[in-house]
């Protein structure tokens, strides 16, 4: 068995990451790691474990926990990794970290973006990007994994294959992504709150929310070159669910015309086929988030506009899962050599 | 493997089955039956299920699925499995029936509710009521198990220890209950679209819900005696969820004094406590539909009121699940001498 | 114009009010107080008051409130008023307080449910309990008006006609009582956050909920008698609505027979058919929370269960406008002599 | 009193109207059209006018209804006005048309898009397209009112003074937007019933919507040439509201910036500064549905996003009121001589 400790147990990713554990048969979780609750049953804090975990609440001593498990997963605040991450640490045990603190190389991207200073730059090289359809071979023999954002994950993906086989101009590319309220996290603030969020719509973050980097970056491997896009996150009056629309003008073939439906859908089926977790829909299927709820997959599809000439890609995620917790534990499957879905083979709950 | 056929595979319930089957070591899914859209991919029906179910939807001829399986789930309207049920098919097939064709033994107090006439009452004895917790034994040799209502299930087992144990006055017993929308059933209905429903409570089926006599049934064996309950159903603006309040008159000790929490405490530990699926919850915890979502679980709970006399009981759980697909589940289980928790070790989903 | 100072005008129902006097034309808002957004421009704080409240938040200093206007609403948490309330201030202001602090007339029986020092006892005895339907004459002299709660308006004038006539035996009343989450405030605090309200319902307060001395004292009024009652709130997953159901033995008539529907609906109309703001539905027609959304209407109804022997009355209402605000300006209306309905002339809002 | 009838009169949209109207001191209904509830009480169709409104649903009969009011509303199915439509009928009373028979000049478009045949197109030519923002003098003088669609509206009033001031590329616009579920109306339909639009989120009509032509033309007049746009609808989760985020590529000045806040906030002043109904919102602040829900307000705003060269612009309205019943009434008024706001000062209801 596998030894596990997770460091931001309490928050919504982190009880989702414990949700998940429980129905590996691989892995023992050693650690729940919250400071605020220390001390505290887990139980008490997510009663959804009663009677299923009895573990108290730890602190987030990442020295002490290296010494006890064989991964740690990171659901912390930004900065905290950082903060703590030592070669010692890193020597004795895998890390998975949901928080940014390693998903851009450039680290004054970084601090820029988060407006926080980056206290270990020495690590960012060897950290590997966690998207396991883009990077699977690379994720295998890392120490240091950074799982990607929510709004990310399902960004890319929806885009990647078009981008990368250049039938898309990654400088039109426009995501205009919808996002249910978990990905805001358990604090306790005021725009959070049932009222404010009920039967409401918004965007925010607009031109300047901390995913856009990390889109442009992994986007900008797949092209080739570095983008720019526009990026913007809307809050949705759901719990899960992230659903992105995303707009490009397509590369006109040699002979002026628009590469076709079935040219568009090769691509994605290139990339995805064997792809367990990202299912390309059928023709004129739009992809809705309540498909994937609870699940690892990613549901994509795409139409065609022949009027503007540009094309129209969707893809919905759970931002829970495959937007955090279920593709940190598909990352761990990769590290430890389990069947990468062993713990995913979650169906979709409906309704 | 145990070869499973579901007739009205394409109600939320039945979806809810093929999900949890799904993920049942032991049975394959050989039937889809759904006589609305026979000929079309049940993954079409239910998106969902895309790229996991490859099947297409069948009729629902009882005869011919006999013979290739060994239980048959109905899922289907009242009457339905009444109006086609022979010895012959029942000699060669278990079914569990998730409709009330079954549930009542009093064939005139289910023409009275339900107001149809029932055609097949000489099968009515021989039916076991399938909520497990109560019936574990009988359950294990019937041939034809009526699967108990969601309502039902909720309210029953969150009273049931105290009128067993003659600790409440059953005459006294009121039932205020609420449901999430999906207990209403996948029809295209006015009340049941989402901007009625939505932002909107109220009660329904006031002093004449169907549920009703099935819980007297049940609740009147532990009184040992017939008793009427007032049972109030309303509908709640989510997808899944009973939570089921229940008061009555406590019982006073033979010293004039009301039981005290231990000694009620014990009565429900004294049924519950080895109960995988039913978790009574800690002092002063009240349940929520929430911390069960996705799960099989019944969460119960009770607060005495020393100023009016009466105690307060409480229980939750997933209509879908423990209301209906899970306790089917749970009931196969029990047929075929699997572990009774083979695929139900389902984690609640938060949020 | 009357003038009007409002303290607390940044809690959800501080804001109705705002809503509620902007329609009403014999009133000019001249103060909005608010202790947490003191020289914060109020459309800040309420978007939806952008270009319609030009106004800047105050403080909540009563004694200079008392010199600028001719009513004050203290829309404030418990204890507030009872610390600031003076002879001086009284002698030149109405005041219509949305807080408990004058509502029961017992002061250990307030201090005992709230856990509070009552710091102006003195005020007690000459505050009027402001149910317009069942106060209207005391209120039109009064100089301090207690606000009724939410669920206690609603609880209340769903079964009073039937306490008043002796048609039901007060102390079998058990009130069940489920409430939108706008009547938990706009504190930022964990269990009313989106994702934890969201697809979740529960009982709180269960046994001690801080409503029912008050239900239980103005019930008491009408029975002319003190009575005990069972009262029950739930938290459901949308902004706005209470819906109480209500359970109580119905007394025989003389000739050991039930009452019948008629006479029971006779009774209703001999207290409401004149009242506004109190609709009693047709026959079988379930009051829901959404055909009162916006309005100032309570709607209720019942039915007799013949087999029980009992009544289940139904009421929904506004929590923020019959609930709070509404009936703060009906209170309002009454002091100063204008058209009950003034500003409340609401139409519903649906869906 | 100006005389009112209403075809369509039990639709959501016709509900709103009921409502509007009832707070309009200088109209009376007359006429409450509904095939499908013909004889039925309207109120027993929508509870929430129970007390309100005593009338009895009326049929279609535009010939008979034009001889009895000064105005119909017409909120019925594309193609139902264009069927009856006489100069008989408009010679008699005016026409405000909530369909979208007349809002588009070139008839092919109209049946190409909608997919049936225009049954009275000698009419399209002196219909006028009633946003009363920028048609506001023709509408004074019509006979016939095409009321705008919902999206429409939305869209339109969000880009419209940059696209008329040649500050963005009109054919870089792309428009992604989101609504509640009553824009579908109440049919009884799977898609619309609770449970598979609550919880998720999904894109429909991608590239073929039928409110992209209406779009295009009327932002085509702005832009003095014919355009395409990529619009996207998407169905969330809410009763009411609609949020349109809008891209296009900002046209730099003659020295080769762009413009800047300053610049583009003019922009909108010049043409909504005087607009009671058009609020541009102060800087960063982003606008939200509920801000102005059941109020005839559009919220808009922008943000420059100096690294794509793009602006962002966002718009919300509530789409029963601003964007189908509230406009109605806005045109009604502005046809009748009333002040342009009667009827329409209506705070926004939070939360």
């Amino acid at each position: 068995m596998v030894k596990v400790g997770i460091i931001g147990a309490t928050g919504y990713a982190g009880n989702e990451l414990v949700r998940l554990l429980m129905g590996h048969k691989d892995v023992e979780i050693m650690w729940y790691g919250s400071r605020n609750y220390i001390d505290k049953k887990y139980a008490e804090v997510y009663q959804n474990m009663f009677e299923i975990v009895e573990d108290t609440c730890l602190d987030d001593n990442m020295e002490e926990l290296a010494s006890k498990v064989d991964v740690i997963f990171t659901a912390t605040p930004q900065g905290f990794l950082a903060g703590v991450l030592t070669e010692e640490i890193l020597s004795r045990v895998k890390i998975i970290d949901l928080s940014a603190d390693f998903r851009i190389k450039d680290v004054r991207t970084y601090e820029k973006w988060y407006k926080i200073e980056h206290r270990s730059p020495q690590f960012i090289e060897e950290a590997v990007y966690g998207l396991c359809e883009l990077n699977r071979d690379k994720i295998k023999g890392a120490r240091l994994i950074a799982n990607p954002g929510c709004y990310t994950t399902c960004s890319i993906l929806t885009a990647y294959p078009l981008v990368k086989e250049g039938l898309i101009d990654p400088d039109t590319l426009i995501i205009d992504a919808k996002s249910g309220t978990s990905g805001a996290g358990r604090g306790a603030k005021l725009p959070n709150l049932f009222c404010e969020v009920n039967e409401n719509m918004k965007a925010y973050g607009v031109t300047n929310h901390r995913h856009t980097p990390e889109i442009e970056e992994q986007l900008g491997y797949a092209a080739g070159k570095e983008i720019v896009v526009n990026f913007t996150p809307h809050l949705v009056p759901m719990n899960r669910g992230i659903l992105a629309t995303e707009y490009a003008t397509l590369n006109k073939k040699a002979d002026g015309t628009l590469p076709t439906y079935e040219e568009v859908k090769a691509v994605y089926d290139k990339y995805y086929k064997n792809e367990k977790f990202v299912r390309v829909l059928e023709k004129d299927i739009c992809p809705e988030t309540k498909w994937v709820e609870g699940s690892n997959y990613v549901d994509v599809n795409f139409k065609i506009d022949e009027r503007t000439g540009r094309i129209v890609m969707m893809g919905a995620l759970d931002n829970l899962v495959k937007g955090a917790a279920g593709q940190a534990v598909q990352n761990m499957n990769l590290l430890f050599g389990f069947d990468e879905a062993e713990g995913l083979n979650l169906v979709p709950m409906f309704p």
